[in-house]
């Protein structure tokens, strides 16, 4: 396995790190626009196996022509979700399998945005799943925490837990603090304002697919392992657009543990038109407003030495048990910052992401994962995925609700 | 008298628009740094005693070279505060009066910015006071509507309704709404973020001048002609600099009627770095995330047509009546959106802050008021101000409370 990582912020280097304790693959060419920064991502982890080359994530071309030269087998997008397609297309145009942590961004409808959907999350990509398919090619979408771990967790549910599916609920919170700011979110703010501002997705049976306002339904969740009650909404996400595609369920949502200030906060950039990707012009300059943003926060991948607590990842399933009675359960994956900033130096948020695509790699290098065509992970046998993570030393849970 | 206003913004327009039904002076050179902009005021009131002119704020020289080209006896400081310094410089070189309605800007303490101040408002003026008394040249700083008339109405309390005066305290609230926009300031958001992030400044005769933690003091106030109670915050202003070096008092505070949700929003500008000056980098540009801020939001001057409601400006006098017993009185002036919109085509807010100093104006182009040095609206008699204000059709009232 010859692997196109593109990509070299906090998920990238994080991913960098942990395959480089792996002896799965051949090569990993660490790829980004700023080429420094790739090169800087490749050298930390002191592996021949890696090397550096800089790439425009905005191009299909530049893309499948670094599959040519470095004989890629996987392109792994780590960038935001606006580049999706072009490294899609990319990676399929060279020949390579592809894997991402973030699907095709959707486009809200024209005339009811806050009840029906335009264009989802995926549409893009599923769009093209015949030509994936025909080609003989995998592109395994969706595969980090969440979407990701969440998806296993469905598929984990569906065959060994339950015997009907009410509700798939991936619940998401954190107990985080960042010592020194006032506010610091330790995840990408370009992506979190991208999911939290969009009208959130739910998908039921009878109805399908369908939207909300933003901040729709807030539900206080009790989270595992110390993190306690946080304050969960409605969030725009790749799991309501890929569970239902292949688990049978009645309902299936997405909730995101924002917290009180984080919805506050979200909900004044909007107010302000802070939020925008569009630019603007400002003096002789134009910008992009939701960037300016992003620049006068510091870089969650700089934030794990000043960060404190834990991030919990999970999916809260209701149904019939296999025993045929009620059953309310909490699958769950929970990273402690101190002990991924010991073990690998990066903080929790971006090294729970990006482990799960080096476990998926995994699979498929030894075959037991295989496929073809546009698929998410709950495609795939759960088991193997839950059992090599365990292996990687880091362990999921189950709680009874 | 022949007046050079500097900046044809939303306030220099509406003094245009006033001062065109006046015949005290003889010519108005309307400036700008965007000349087009000039043009744009100097013809949209049709009085051949206009004229414009392109001016660049920021530089002394450039403001006395108009002086001496045009023959200019008063300088009409009509921009944000970052620039008072080279006008008020420029109109001293150039030898010219200088009025304005916000002084320089201050620096807070660098060890107890929160405790002590450090450069406060207008002591970049005052510094050059004797300067201006030898060469008999008048500077009437803070001669807006606040500052402006509510120090007029500090020195009418203590002329003719108080004999001891206990707070004077500047109050300032409104009711307007923006249609069509969820959040919409009706005063330039740069000077608003200034006034409210910075040390808010309190004045007692036994500490002096000293600061407080930005929107401290909560208070709702009950402004009359049906606005009603709004939330009230300490805010850094004119007022509490300039009354108690003319008129006696035992404290001066200055709260502004903020309400709620701007508050909010002002709290997570700040929290968010998003109201800071200095440039960040975004990409391959640098910008002021502040300026960005601006840019997002509608300019106020041209919102008029889409505001509803009234604001108040106005000063709470609380102490000793003349009579012996104990008074709290509220002086105010109360402008209807609707009625300056119909009349002068300017929204209520840069409508009451511009009268003031065409008011002011022509006292001083009569020879009613007159003076050298740095002096402040407190330092000049309140009766003939006030009386020429109700002769513009804009009353002022006074309210026991």
């Amino acid at each position: 396995m010859r692997i196109l990582l593109v990509g070299a912020g906090g998920v990238g280097s994080a991913f960098c790190a942990i395959a480089a304790r792996r002896d799965f693959f051949e090569k990993i060419v660490v790829s980004d626009y700023d080429g420094a920064r790739a090169e800087q991502a490749a050298a930390a982890v002191g592996d021949a196996r890696f090397s550096a080359a800089q790439v425009d994530a905005t191009s299909a071309d530049a893309v499948a022509a670094l599959v040519g030269e470095h004989g890629i087998t996987h392109v792994m997008n780590a960038v935001d979700p606006r580049f999706v397609m072009p490294i899609f297309d990319g990676a399929l145009a060279g020949g390579a399998d592809y894997l991402d942590m973030a699907m095709s961004l959707s486009v809200r409808h024209p005339d009811k945005p806050y009840e029906q959907t335009g264009v989802k999350l995926g549409d893009q990509q599923f769009a093209v799943a015949q030509e994936w398919e025909s080609a003989g090619r995998l592109a395994l979408v969706g595969i980090g925490v969440e979407p990701g771990l969440s998806d296993v967790f469905a598929r984990y549910a569906a065959d060994h837990l339950f015997s009907e599916i009410e509700e798939l609920g991936t619940r998401d919170g954190s107990n985080l603090t960042v010592d020194g700011y006032e506010f610091a979110p330790s995840f990408s703010i370009w992506t979190t304002i991208e999911e939290c501002l969009n009208p959130p997705v739910i998908w039921e049976a009878d109805r399908g697919w369908f939207v909300t306002e933003p901040f729709s339904e807030p539900e206080v969740f009790d989270f595992p392992e110390g993190i306690g009650p946080v304050e969960c909404v409605n969030v725009e996400h790749e799991e309501v657009l890929l569970m239902p595609r292949w688990v049978d369920c009645k309902r299936a949502t997405f909730k995101y543990g924002l917290g009180e200030e984080f919805i506050d906060v979200l909900k004044t950039l909007h107010k302000l038109g802070l939020d925008r990707t569009e630019k603007v012009k400002v003096g002789p300059v134009e910008v992009s407003p939701r960037d300016v943003v992003a620049a006068c926060l510091p870089n969650p991948a700089t934030l794990g030495p000043k960060m404190k607590g834990k991030t919990c990842a999970g999916l809260w399933v209701t149904g019939t048990g296999k025993d045929g009675r009620p059953r309310s359960t909490y699958l769950y994956h929970v990273v402690d910052n101190e002990w991924s900033m010991a073990e690998y130096g990066h903080q929790c948020v971006v090294w729970q992401t990006a482990i799960n695509p080096v476990v998926a790699l995994e699979l498929l290098a030894t075959g037991t994962w295989k496929g073809a065509g546009v698929l998410g992970p709950e495609a795939f046998d759960a088991v193997p995925f839950l059992e090599l993570l365990t292996a990687y030393g880091s362990p999921w849970g189950i709680k009874e609700l």
